[in-house]
């Protein structure tokens, strides 16, 4: 923490770059290389010069410092900064010569290149943010859609912080009714009034934290993409589809610097939710070796989905359908009567089963498709009161936290004395604080929670 | 011009990403989507909030804005802007969602998208800089190594410009006086002496002009890499040599990001110098039909060398080492004797040629190999008296420009008249105010200037 250090905190091939430096030394070390002295430079401002070499340590003679680059540098004072501690942001052109110098030289004169993640940890230890608002911004800056981005904003926001807040006082209370019951054990008729208020409590907490538990499902699925296997015949238009759908997903950022959607091209985002659409092969299309490979990997895909989009173009045969009906048993089923721009397309009898009818050609229906894979998918609205967890960190501590209740609750059935459920109160109350790190956290679990943080953040 | 302009300035896949806003109504727009009014805010101040959607228009009722990102805002002012208009830079999380959600915001309340090169492009009609140097910024952005850096930087510090000035002045200079020969042409004793010092004075400007011209073969080969083929027998050590070279280029910056170096991977940075490997096959191994195309392959490379490393491991034969002379015969040759680990690997007799003896693998020689692949580039050193010029563009202005001068010198030496020569002069003149666009630049040629830069600068 005594050591200044420096990174560059967006990526490399922009217009521009932005260099990060935070430490006690931040303006002496930057003042070296810098045609200005910053070291009396106000909070908050901004200063043009010229980032340059240093003149050599024996200064005689003439001098002439070698331009780096015109820059512009904003002034952060402690602790009214990101870290918490003096800091600078060197804004220069984004040529990966220049951003190498700049780091070099800030390297040569004093500052050590940060490692991931090493802002945000020294936000947390001085205090600017819990530990579960710093792990927000790591998520903040991987969420690519309106749902996980929100959960993180609302997380960095502490939100989750204050919800985690009120199950530790409630749960502070329960300790502290248990303590008062110890003092009153004599007599007898107050202690059966209590216990009752006690369950009644323990079985309140335990609801919200089971909540929380079992959100992470679907937060880890919106942070991973909703799976959705897409399956039907060959030629029936999947790729259409899955096209039209790409259609509305438009990035202006992808866009505007030719980035290829190579790593994303499967996933969609349909109003702010990603879905993640599984690869098969076509269904039941012919009974040879190399065909049944395939349909092989459309069971798979439908094993690995949570909604599953059938695609027709014709009546299918009654075989089929019931094939299709047992596989999908436990997950969302949405059949899809395509090509309904065709003439002799319409008014199919699936058993009277639901069904969106589309042309993926013509872009009819497509809307409605949509609007029953957002329904299919059934996230929860992120209200005030309520939160998805998306952590795996957070969800194992409220998962431990929800079996120490549980032993409370079960305690509390059994009419085990107060001194008995103390210690189990104590553990779901600390893996509690273990997310937002109330605690002293360990090095190691820091080291863990930051080393999967980018560089320069 | 009269438009607010927004753009991303960085690369996206940072943690952080800064987006640019340029115009009149910059921070008036920016304004309605912040969490605070900067209408009346400072110049070179910066400025913690949120970006948020703004209250709808019919503002009744509750409203609770949506918080994209929490940012800092760094306000400019007019004139003392990159643009030279209001301007405001929002520094933000770098995640695709937040990117595009702020720009989007940006242009839903009254910004356009930039085109590639705007802010640049409004700088120059803004009087900020001139067009060469407009074009520097381009060039700074793009380059790679500390060479072409240099020369990007000087011309963005307007060394090149002062230089043209000069030019101009001469030329002036050297109109001026054919006026004052017209003036006192019935005076034929002072005509005999102007005509001698016009003459010089031609000369002169010519020498310069076209040492700038000459200069563009040179700018071209640092900004493209200087070609290098490193041709030799297989299993002689060239991919091991490569990868020792390359080795002494790591980028502080590309090793952070892990970013792949398949781009770049056959160039490579020595003392500041890119020189671009060219792939050969290996030279006369036998005489099959497959290994000819190969050898075929490796005549081509050498042709487009502007060096020829010829590794070999063992002593050639006469009849190769003449063939080798004969093809290299334009060229920088440097004869490299690799694997001098090896015990019986010393001594050769070449025919008396000099040679640098190598071990590859052990990493011996490699200082001395990098110094005379330095020396075979033969790059002029770039004095304050000197450029070299890198733009196609610069390069045609300066062709016709000298093509313009010869024909005064021709005039001059043919004895023609002042008035008969003041055209040529006049179009020596207008080349060279086309490089710093003194004159009016049609559209169309600021058009193709800039639309070569990033979005963003």
């Amino acid at each position: 923490m005594s050591e200044t250090i420096c990174a560059l905190a967006t990526a490399p091939g922009g217009a521009l770059g932005m260099i990060r430096i935070s430490g006690a030394q931040a303006l002496e070390i930057l003042s070296r290389i810098f045609s200005k002295d910053l070291s009396t430079a106000q909070a908050n401002t901004i200063h043009y010069g010229h980032i340059q070499t240093p003149p050599p340590s024996e200064g005689l003679g003439e001098f002439l410092p070698e331009i780096i680059d015109e820059v512009l540098v904003s002034v952060f004072r402690a602790p009214h900064s990101y870290t918490g501690e003096d800091s600078a942001e060197i804004s220069c052109h984004g040529s990966r010569y220049i951003l190498n110098k700049v780091l070099e030289l800030l390297v040569a004169n004093g500052c050590r290149m940060a490692q991931p993640g090493e802002y945000t940890m020294r936000a947390y230890l001085n205090g600017k943010m819990d530990l579960s608002q710093a792990e927000a911004v790591a998520d903040l800056i991987a969420s690519s859609n309106k749902a996980t981005h929100d959960i993180a904003m609302s997380q960095l926001r502490g939100q989750f912080s204050s919800l985690l807040a009120q199950l530790r006082n409630q749960l502070l209370k329960l300790t502290s009714l248990l303590e008062l019951e110890l003092d009153f054990s004599d007599h007898e008729d107050l202690e059966f009034a209590d216990r009752k208020e006690l369950y009644l409590l323990a079985k309140d907490i335990d609801k919200h934290v089971t909540h929380l538990v079992h959100s992470f499902e679907m937060g880890n699925a919106l942070k991973q993409g909703i799976p959705v296997a897409i399956v039907g015949k060959t030629n029936v238009g999947k790729s259409t589809l899955l096209n039209r759908l790409l259609k509305d997903d438009r990035a202006i950022v992808s866009d505007v610097h030719g980035t290829t959607r190579d790593t994303i091209e499967d996933t969609i985002d349909i109003q702010g939710i990603t879905f993640r659409f599984i690869d098969t092969a076509g269904i039941r299309q012919t009974t040879d070796q190399v065909e049944q490979i395939g349909i092989e990997r459309t069971f798979q895909a439908i094993e690995k989905a949570r909604i599953v989009l059938w695609i027709i173009d014709q009546k299918p045969l009654m075989e089929e359908i019931n094939e299709v009906l047992q596989r999908t048993e436990s997950k969302k089923l949405i059949i899809v009567i395509n090509k309904i721009d065709k003439a002799n397309n319409n008014g199919y009898n699936l058993l009277n089963l639901p069904f969106v009818a589309i042309s993926a050609k013509q872009g009819m229906g497509i809307d409605a498709l949509e609007q029953a894979i957002i329904e299919a998918a059934d996230i929860p609205t992120l209200a005030d009161s309520d939160f998805i967890v998306t952590n795996a960190r957070h969800y194992d501590a409220l998962t431990r936290s929800h079996d120490s209740i549980q032993h409370v609750i079960n305690g509390l059935q059994m009419q085990l004395s107060g001194d008995l459920l103390s210690e189990d109160l104590r553990q779901a109350l600390d893996a509690l604080a273990e997310i937002t790190g109330g605690q002293i956290t360990p090095n190691e679990v820091l080291g863990n929670i930051f080393k999967n943080f980018c560089v320069g953040k």
